[in-house]
């Protein structure tokens, strides 16, 4: 009896460790997971800062007229205090001068001939950034766990934060297996395209994920050797873990002494599943059929990154209604492709088998059918696991 | 009065055409967007293909024992038809043998002596794919407009169609502007790091937008020259857009005779942004506020590459319940940095003024609150325009 989606997803995820730590130029941190927290070397702004163009000023000239001393710029020499009786037009971004109470907004004057006429009321550091108002020095400004996309990226460069301390990316290798698989020229009869390898090569591309790959036959010695040697912390087989007399893969994986966390998976697609782990790798031996394929590395391969980053690993499934009625599962739990049309609901793509990536070329996730599941009609509500990098990064 | 996000956007995405098409092997076109339908060179498959590890039979075997032939894997020679009183074992992938007309499973027979009892019912091609199954030739299996993800890039390999007619990606170059910033040694008061640069090319590197990226000072002539000489499809400015006396993007662009677009959105953060045409190119002068610059970048900037690309452009929002209250706005429309927390809630993450990425750097998206609404409580439903890939593609 295989075991269910959710318990061989939890024996998988629950097997892998997150990579050890490297130290990267912040600039070069994105998409790495924190390993430590990072803590604000310096304040910042390091310097009182103007938020808008305008006029520094002190307040107890309200309604007055002053005159204007020479205007400062961002990024201009910022020794000068203000004087004692002129205003300073000042921009945003410039250093706000020794001596100035606020900035007052350039539309908020009115012009005179001498100077400008300031508001009646003028508010204490109006339209001032104070030193240290985004962040003090000592402060932890990104928590250890925390995955650095743009804005944390901006964070750190803004912060002059020189190094970080990282997750190591994992390194990804695909092996398609099957003599079957024919890379160019004239196909001959029984001869397909591996499609598999760069679907696969795809979808890590798509999660931020560079993946090595190749394609190998249906020899068993050379498989063995293939998995003796590999060095990369994820390797993805395909083809080859079923129950066909050239299926080696198991008995293989079993040979060299992998530990099998998961044979066979109650689903359709991609029944035959295996993961093992193996001196501290992962493999992930998926059936060669390309939809299951597609699904196992939707399912299983995507949290799998997450959690070799030290990144949570919950599903993110959107609630969309039907746009066509989803048939029922009669024995497996089914797992359905879907798209979301232009209307916002899920149109599912049926397959012609677990081999057919032409049907549900263009789904944006899986819908989740129960066996002996009932049909549900056009309109009812389904929960979507997306495809590609919106899955999974939830939290 | 700065015109609505709304219109805005609508303005300026009704001004983008999309780039001219170019032909690609169709395993170099993950990303792109065919600009014709994709029809299928041939049948797919080419040939009858076993479903299952089992035996190819005849009908009128049923129930009774017979004989094996030798065994046909995936990629084995496959002109022998099946003999008149043998079974033929056959993996998944094989083709089927002339004169089989169904592929009975493995674990539905039983081994005797001298071959196999095969079950007492067998129905017509049965776990057998029939040629054109996926696929018919001549059918159209991808339309025009369709972004080729990794299901899809396995079909076209699949179906072996050689090239594909896809749009051009963009030329993207982002020039940060201020003499305020400093690449590298120590930090002179008033001077900052450029931020803005890695952000805005982190942000299209997400988008799986190449984009390059320099920075300039506050010059007007520089300036000009810099935007004459552009060849960029979408030239990207950062900071001189405002009010200030060293602002001088708004008037070089006009003097270049661009078309202003939009100057000026009501919007916080992001109030001076300015999108222009100038023949036939686009250009974003965006605020040079990093917060400011992250907000436009996701509801201008990444709708408008997806214009480029002929793609439809439906932001897509998730509705969320707040973990923490979300303050009203007084005068603009807010955009609010909210990050989902490993609860599934949004929470808003105030940032103490337009220039702070350190206080909203872990955000997922933003919050929208109209001008005049009133504070909302924990738990009351919003809707989250996404950051990065999940935003802008659902349709």
């Amino acid at each position: 009896m295989p075991t269910s989606v959710a318990s061989a997803l939890a024996t998988w995820l629950a097997a892998i460790t997150p990579l050890p730590a490297e130290r990267l130029a912040a600039a070069e941190a994105l998409g790495r997971t924190l390993v430590d927290d990072v803590v604000a070397p310096g304040d910042l702004p390091a310097f009182a800062r103007s938020m808008m163009d305008g006029y520094a000023v002190r307040r107890a000239w309200a309604g007055q007229e002053v005159a204007l001393a020479a205007a400062r710029h961002a990024g201009d020499d910022a020794s000068l205090a203000l004087p004692l009786d002129q205003a300073m037009p000042i921009m945003t971004g410039a250093v706000v001068p020794q001596g100035a109470e606020a900035v007052v907004p350039k539309e908020l004057v009115e012009r005179t001939a001498s100077g400008v006429r300031l508001p009646a009321v003028i508010a204490a550091r109006a339209n001032i950034v104070d030193i240290g108002a985004e962040a003090r020095r000592g402060a932890t400004v990104l928590r250890a766990g925390t995955m650095i996309g743009p804005l944390a990226l901006a964070a750190l460069i803004a912060l002059d934060v020189p190094t970080v301390l990282v997750r190591r990316r994992p390194q990804v290798a695909i092996r398609t297996t099957g003599s079957e698989l024919c890379a160019a020229g004239p196909l001959a009869l029984g001869a397909i395209r591996d499609s598999n390898g760069p679907m696969l090569a795809a979808m890590f591309s798509e999660l931020g994920q560079v993946a090595e790959r190749s394609s190998i036959g249906d020899d068993a010695d050379a498989l063995a050797a293939l998995i003796r040697g590999n060095s990369a912390e994820l390797l993805v087989l395909t083809g080859g873990v079923s129950a066909g007399d050239k299926d080696h893969v198991p008995a293989v994986l079993r040979d060299l002494g992998a530990e099998v966390l998961v044979q066979g998976v109650d689903q359709k697609p991609g029944k035959p599943l295996l993961l093992a782990r193996l001196d501290g790798r992962l493999v992930a031996a998926l059936p060669g059929n390309p939809l299951a394929v597609h699904w196992c590395c939707t399912a299983f391969l995507a949290p799998a990154l997450r959690a070799l980053a030290g990144l949570p690993t919950i599903a993110r499934r959107v609630r969309v209604d039907l746009g066509a009625a989803l048939p029922g599962s009669k024995e497996r739990p089914w797992f359905v492709p879907c798209a979301i049309t232009a209307d916002g609901r899920a149109q599912p793509l049926l397959p012609a088998s677990s081999a057919d990536v032409v049907g549900p070329a263009t789904i944006s996730g899986y819908a989740s059918v129960a066996a002996g599941a009932a049909p549900l009609p056009a309109g009812a509500p389904i929960d979507l696991l997306l495809c590609g990098a919106a899955a999974w990064t939830c939290a």
